[in-house]
């Protein structure tokens, strides 16, 4: 009998959110439990079993499940387990695959977050029919999922696809937790569309800008998106940069894998057209000839608040 | 019984070199036709045909080969066509391994150059246990093949990894026949570095060096490499800047598809250390922390003047 459910589990830095999953991409049941209270990890899959349990149950028991896969940071595929992820309470090489295997009997796959939002897009969302893709995740920070010929892209150590370091501007903007200078996601994020506002702002004092009216820390891409739909000149000027940053970047991924489409994801693609348009421009004009025209640029099609428990839940249907 | 020959052919802009190669990459005969004499493809695959086949007869026949492989500027794995190739003859999309599996009765396959580099350097040279690894080809331009899982990236259309192309200046360096500015093409080939040896003799008009020796038309990256051994100090910046540029792009490049290793390939690489010092420099100084002091950078082990008809020849061995 086909088995009609799997458990997807997202493990971000202060919650893990965990969903039964059916083939279609509805969520049936879900929860969540805290992930930075437990000193050690066996404690917070515990939790996590009290109330996942009853859950599992309810929809018929474990015989019903294909397995439990797992998104978290610095998820690591081929081994199952996180290493040395900076955000989380839990230090060096932790391996959540084989506990929660052995805790819930049933097979468990674990990957970063990104690469769960990709295979995410491609089990349930506009990817369905799309063997070659690239997910962009546009959030606070810029994470990234490589799909090649249905496959996703995991390297020779499980760490591909970290397309938010790449070095957009050598030399550029500070990021402030990598140390690097001019990654793409210090320009291309909800924080990066924030500092280029102060940036302008500071650069350009006689501009009027209905920017100015908001304290510096109220300063977000939310601001900006509504000031720029307002016919703010700068507030527009700083999408408008955002998109030829990002638009330089998929330039060159797509040079890289040459994919047929890249699916933007998270925060910051609630600007729209705003970030869309400025974004395939750029893109495009950094494309050699025989790649130009060809790579649809989309906005996923699945809920955020849903998509992290989905993406986790899409790595197990296919074991 | 196992057959034991290929035929390896590479065509090039001015000439096709073919050659008979062996499981273990030894080329038992080769010769070469022209390239850019025939008005029609059909033309000069005849020319080839009277050539090839006595070399064919003469280890046996037919019945000793598995095939035909071929590389070509624009080849299309996937279709076996070379499509608008700016540097041939031949004009549109040229089925060309159709063309040469009927006139040889052998399956033939096609790729382009670059790629062909990449599956020679798996199949004969330094990468024989290595399934994730990109080779970048430093010569007039700069080429580059990626092998994920084994296999060489082709992407969706089959024309994946133009990584020369890749941005990695903005705004930077005019390159002349794309009309792209500050691609890695631009600087880390023969050509670019005859141009950073130009503009940094140029803006330093005061500072000696005996690169002030040459006239501009005989300055080249050999005269540029003879003067860095005799300890010129211009000379060795040009290749440190060449390396840095090459350095940040690999970084780039890692964080891609995380490969075990990156071949470096073609004239450039004669200088040595030279070059390889600031590259692994600058490409280690541009990584997250979890690819750092993992990349095998290295040197291809093919011959040069062998690669281009090993690299074809190794298309077929596993069909």
């Amino acid at each position: 009998m086909l088995k009609k459910y799997a458990v997807g589990i997202d493990i971000g830095g202060t919650t893990a959110k965990f969903g039964i999953v059916d083939r279609n991409g509805k969520i049936l049941e879900q929860d969540r439990v805290p992930s930075n209270e437990h000193a050690v990890v066996e404690d917070f899959i515990d939790d996590m079993y009290a109330k996942l349990m009853p859950m599992i149950d309810k929809v018929g028991g474990i015989d019903n499940f294909v397995g439990i896969g797992m998104g978290a940071p610095n998820g690591n595929f081929y081994t199952g387990t996180i290493e040395y992820a900076p955000n989380l309470k839990w230090k060096g090489i932790i391996p959540i695959a084989d506990l929660i295997e052995k805790k819930f009997n049933l097979i468990s796959r674990l990957t970063n977050d990104a690469n769960a939002a990709a295979v995410g897009e491609m089990m349930y969302g506009c990817t369905k029919n799309i063997k070659h893709f690239i997910t962009i995740t546009l959030g606070t920070g810029v994470g990234s999922g490589i799909v090649i010929d249905g496959k996703i892209l995991l390297g020779h150590d499980g760490f591909a696809g970290e397309l938010g370091h790449t070095i957009i501007r050598p030399g550029g903007r500070l990021h402030k937790s990598t140390g690097m200078r001019g990654s793409l996601e210090s320009y291309a994020s909800a924080t990066g569309v924030r500092e280029t506002a102060i940036e302008m702002l500071t650069a350009q004092p006689e501009t009027e800008s209905l920017l100015r009216n908001y304290r510096i820390n109220e300063l977000t891409s939310e601001t900006v998106y509504d000031c720029a739909m307002q016919g703010d000149n700068i507030a527009n000027r700083i999408f408008e940069f955002t998109g030829q940053i990002l638009g330089e970047s998929l330039a060159n991924f797509v040079m890289f894998s040459s994919p047929e489409a890249i699916i933007l994801f998270g925060g910051l693609t609630k600007a729209g057209n705003l970030l869309l348009n400025p974004t395939r421009k750029h893109m495009e004009a950094n494309l050699l000839p025989i790649y130009q025209n060809k790579v649809k640029l989309l906005f996923s099609e699945l809920k955020e608040a849903d998509a992290a428990i989905l993406g986790a839940s899409a790595l197990v249907w296919n074991l």
